[in-house]
């Protein structure tokens, strides 16, 4: 028997024809190449949207084809958003800080059609526009300087041009709407199609009171960038509950996003753990110089955030919680919202449930597996985690080599190393490929890091594991300092003894100026590993480490 | 080109099992025949729900049966909420209210197989059993006094023998899950018929943050009937939130609703505005008796809440917002929150607003049509209100004679009468069989019932359209008075002339000490109009109304 509810699709075009009637005259807000601050609404924003989405269709686009992206947060960038998978076609954003030979991988293997570019960041794309087969490139005049770009096409004159889309292409829920591919840490980049049905239940989630990033009256600034994991859903969410957007152009610094916070008055703010430290110590160096007070949430994910930057920014007045997701779970896995069973317990244990990456949202599901197979949820029991839930992928894009990513049930194995503990408290201790196997044992190297950075005279960390000829795998702690404070190895290895086993510590310790970051901000421990490879080749075989490993627990 | 995300199905199952996980220990409190509170948990009422499902199943329940239940608030009746549908058997909540004649027609038109019912209701479905071929009838023992009824089975006898269900049989979203029949004020009564796709969108919905009536942390208390609209959605989404429940069982009076609000210190009620009003009347003759500083916020919806409401419970530290909906729309259509664009306002613009029935929730559509075709949002044009989405019904069931309530592009008639405003503000006018033709206009007789009850004295009021031999309908009053107060019938006149054209005034003032409800504790129009019938019949031809209403405008 069947339920006689209509049969209605759940599809973005509901959402923009919804926000053109509730909210048209909520702001969004961007900042522009020389600073200054665009001002204008979902009204104008949609209006154009749909004037590109007849644009794009005269130009050839089909439903289907993919349309990617190479731009900065900013409002044109959400017009391509909610015109390209309302005309039935594919928003492919491309992520601006890859390698040209990733670049150029990716367009060519997702077959994108068409390209809107940033006039901005013509520099970056030049290196790529000629190695794949774009039949149309059009060029966004943010009035960054530079000469005629022949053979483009000008997004202005397009628009100005078009006629507005009906927008009713879309009738099948399971169309795709935009794909999005992984940074490609290991392997070739892998492409996660996101189809109109889980976009709009990831909004619906995304939109829950208990996670309670977006409302009505929220004025949501997304640092994070719209070609990473469509800024995590706030494109859509915000769209969908009306609440006002702070796009920061490509005015990622510490200064510019503090000055746009207090101008505009942020009430939620979304961003990755590097942004977010670097806002930190812009804000410890400048006591009282910003005001954060119109600030309710800042939301951090992509990396763990260290135990010690939750309570830093509670010093400023500011509350962070943790988010946990992938490209491949559209972003949202986790939240860490704390509960009211966690509310009633002491102060030091509702700091720890923050540190976590918290419990998982409606309609997703986590299990860890370890070497013994399914793990108990005891907080204790490492092992991959793995997800499924009606916004995870199911496949990787054109990419059967990728098969190994699901298990023979269904499920999607993150890389993620993790434990759950009894009430479905997630907490992510590394990464599959980072973490340290020392002697048949594993070492979390973000538990290392974490612990490193709660120093006084650490600003960052990073912990890489690499070959040993003793104990497979040994830790390197590659540690960067605070301006003006001085440490030295025997100060961290010191600092971490009381608290870890003994073959926890790192077997090297160097002091550095950066460290190597990824596409998306993250920390680059790949690249590091090759500039470390054969750190402990000559490392005497039974050194500071006892023979067992396990015999030192202490 | 499809999307690659999972294919993951929308079912309740899902809910139930992420409470298991996530929220075991969270409480629900019912209150007992004897007036004594009963306290379990989630965790426990899932054990029982998945016994209760193996035990349906073994007395030859298959998927697409219908089960009904017979049953005040609390935790036995979630039991069934949460094992009928999960076993895949469709969940038929029968109104107790309801004449046996109707009920009879009820059950056997859904074709009930078997149903559940409180021992304290054996009284009224006595009436009931022998007119309709159900296979088993299960008595739920509440305490209530009786001798033992025979051949009947006893719900914790087949709990206790029977093993955990796995809740693994539902694939398919679009499975019926639940039905519920319209009260039927109008033609027999109709089928509503929702899918598990439809309850969890529903779900979602319910949950977001600008609704805001369920946080994990939230304790809900919810006087709506669990045989009213699946009780408004409260048991699935409490569930998927994990927030607690106060389910009020047979003690629906002021009295004991708001011992159960001040002991267990409920945040959000629920409920129609004749049980707020006797609340409010409770309130108001006992200053100071009660504490509601727990409460966060009261919704009402099922009938509009007159305006002097709002500002009376405002006047008790109680905020309350109006909820819009039907059982054809699952129930939620609209609601009252009041958005940034609004809070800026003037106060008294701002509670106007509030008096609204709110604005459509995301994925519901709304339009007027009124004689003139699709109506402006204007605030002012009055038509029928039409509605679509995924969790607004398709089609009755088995009642090919209600194809009229569907328009031929497929959306809803709601049988309101309604206008929007330009920021898509609804407001109820009428019902649509309720609203006073009058001299070829229309009177809102929720409008002139909201302004007689502003009258001190009065503490009821209702309005209701009578045939007139010159007029074709004029309205007549039925005015209930408060306690130690008094008026007359020039009063109220009085009291609404300065404000409305003098067509509109009632053509007659009767005082009564109640006023008939229905089933659901709305007024019962109905029956009013059939006490009353002839009322107007030797009216004088022209007698205070002038002979062109409209040329009587102010």
């Amino acid at each position: 028997m069947h339920g006689l509810m209509m049969d209605y699709a759940l599809t973005i075009p509901t959402i923009v024809r919804r926000a053109e009637l509730y909210h048209p005259r909520k702001e969004v807000i961007s900042r522009l190449p020389d600073g200054s601050l665009h001002r204008t609404s979902y009204g104008a924003i949609i209006a154009r949207a749909r004037k590109l989405g007849t644009a794009l269709r005269e130009l050839g686009v089909q439903p289907g084809d993919r349309v990617a992206t190479f731009c900065w947060n900013h409002s044109r960038h959400l017009e391509a958003y909610y015109s390209i998978p309302c005309i039935g076609a594919v928003l492919h954003t491309l992520n601006i800080r890859l390698h040209p030979d990733d670049l150029a991988y990716i367009a060519a293997h997702a077959g994108d059609k068409v390209v809107l570019v940033d006039r901005v960041l013509w520099p970056l794309f030049e290196k790529v526009r000629d190695r794949v087969a774009f039949e149309h490139v059009i060029v966004l005049d943010d009035g960054a300087e530079g000469p005629p770009i022949p053979g483009t096409l000008d997004y202005e004159t397009l628009i100005a041009a078009a006629e507005p889309h009906t927008f009713d292409t879309v009738t099948d829920e399971r169309s795709a709407a935009a794909m999005c591919y992984t940074s490609g840490t290991t392997g070739q980049p892998k492409g996660v199609v996101y189809s109109h049905r889980s976009i709009v239940l990831h909004t619906f989630a995304f939109a829950m009171a208990d996670i309670d990033l977006a409302r009505e009256n929220d004025i949501i600034l997304a640092v994070v960038p719209m070609f990473h994991a469509n800024a995590w859903g706030v494109p859509f969410t915000a769209l969908m509950m009306g609440a006002s957007q702070l796009l920061p152009g490509a005015h990622l610094d510490p200064v510019s996003v503090l000055d746009l916070i207090q101008r505009e008055r942020a009430t939620v703010a979304l961003g990755v753990p590097t942004i977010w430290n670097a806002v930190l110590q812009t804000l410890d160096s400048n006591p009282g110089a910003y005001d954060l007070s119109s600030m309710r949430v800042m939301a951090s994910g992509g990396a763990t955030v260290p135990p010690t930057m939750f309570r830093a920014f509670d010093r400023h007045g500011v509350h962070m919680i943790h988010l946990w997701g992938m490209t491949e779970t559209s972003p949202l896995g986790s939240h860490g919202r704390i509960t009211s069973t966690v509310q009633g317990l002491e102060e030091q244990a509702v700091y720890e449930h923050r540190f976590k990456q918290g419990r998982a949202a409606a309609f997703v599901e986590m299990r860890i597996r370890s070497e013994d197979g399914i793990a108990p949820w005891d907080d204790s029991t490492m092992g991959e985690l793995e997800v499924r839930g009606p916004w995870v992928v199911g496949a990787y894009y054109n990419a059967p080599e990728s098969a190994d990513r699901f298990t023979e049930d269904g499920w999607f194995k993150t890389g993620d190393i993790a434990t759950i503990d009894g009430d479905g408290w997630l907490t992510v201790r590394d990464r599959l490929k980072d973490v340290i196997k020392s002697g048949g044992e594993w070492i979390s190297s973000v538990a290392l890091e974490n612990m490193i950075m709660s120093h006084d005279a650490v600003s960052e960390a990073m912990v890489i594991g690499l070959a040993h000829p003793q104990w497979d795998e040994r830790p390197l702690a590659l540690v960067v300092k605070r301006p003006g404070r001085d440490c030295c190895a025997d100060d961290v290895l010191a600092h971490l003894a009381p608290h870890l086993p003994k073959w926890w510590l790192p077997s090297g310790v160097e002091f550095v100026t950066t460290l190597p970051r990824t596409s998306v901000g993250k920390f680059d421990k790949k690249a590091a590993r090759q500039t470390y490879a054969g750190y402990f080749d000559s490392a005497p075989i039974a050194g500071p480490i006892a023979t067992s490993p396990v015999a030192n627990l202490e």
